[in-house]
């Protein structure tokens, strides 16, 4: 019936200096031990010109990394592939389920905390309110990014941290603020593409 | 450094029964035949039992199918694996580029379009933003979704086609409406599971 086949399959990965960054026996007990690690993801990206200024952490109840992501936008030719939805993807696959904070028969199993170095633009953020986390740590504030870099965070639900409480998601906010603006600086000066 | 790998990989396929259902060289000329065929999809993921019953279809400047998708995300174990999101990324990584509509130059190459049975959840509107397309074309309502599932649509920007639009992307709504709804009914006949 079809001439020439459709594509079927999607790949995403990450870049492989991340495996080697991350010790997965450390617990990261604070919230700002979690940013910062999200923060060192972004600043590496940047360093080794792997893909966009932005990182991400996926932390279980044990405080410990299940998986990490970084954007790869244009390395991967994917506009899905921004930092905070590698981490969810690659945690939902490593897990075996949909909601990472559901077990197989459905029964809460958190709480999961996700890290981001900045805050989500409005995909990551549509992504966020099905990924099954308990807590979302930001560092740097949207406006931070609409100062420092070119990209844009698109449209948000006016009161966005309120929603996302009201499905259960504690927001954070201006964790490490100042060292994950520091990575859009250094994005600047490397003269980063945007996307 | 790290003990135990971490997960790097995401991959997500499509129910093999898409590639056999579609003619790549048939021109969908109208509206309604687009959304006809994301509504066909639709229908055919909950037949063949393999996913939620939403479905999409991305077409070109030609009106032939360039990536279609339907929701995996149970089976693929993947909360973004929406319609929408499978159709963006299939055809992102096929064409070799992460904005649809921008060829490797940067010029507009469109119109493209997507077609989907229903309107998007807040993590497909927000992946619609950066996608790179042209037009959005939408079969049943968000109030349909609400009335005959028990799926969510999370949280929205309060115009949220008026954003769209304001970044060139023009939507229409309710087209095939009716036949859009039915794949609803089909799918609380089944018993489908909400995810």
């Amino acid at each position: 019936m079809s001439a020439g086949n459709l594509p079927a399959r999607v790949g995403l990965q990450l870049p492989a200096w991340v495996e080697r960054g991350i010790d997965r026996e450390r617990a990261y007990s604070s919230d700002a031990d979690k940013v910062a690690l999200a923060i060192a993801l972004a600043g590496r990206n940047v360093e080794e010109a792997t893909g966009g200024p932005f990182g991400a952490a996926l932390f279980g109840p044990d405080d410990r990394v299940v998986a990490a992501g970084v954007n790869v936008v244009l390395p991967q030719s994917t506009s899905l592939a921004h930092a905070e939805n590698m981490a969810y993807m690659l945690a939902q696959q490593a897990l075996g389920r949909p909601r990472i904070n559901l077990d197989d028969q459905g029964r809460p199993c958190g709480p999961y905390t996700l890290a981001t170095s900045a805050q989500p633009c409005c995909q990551c953020y549509g992504a966020t309110v099905w990924a099954g986390i308990d807590r979302l740590l930001i560092g740097a504030s949207a406006d931070d990014v609409h100062e420092l870099t070119e990209f844009d965070e698109g449209p948000l639900p006016a009161d966005w941290p309120g929603e996302l409480a009201r499905r259960g998601i504690e927001v954070v906010r201006d964790i490490a603020r100042d060292q994950a603006r520091e990575v859009f600086v250094a994005y600047a000066r490397a003269g980063g593409r945007r996307y």
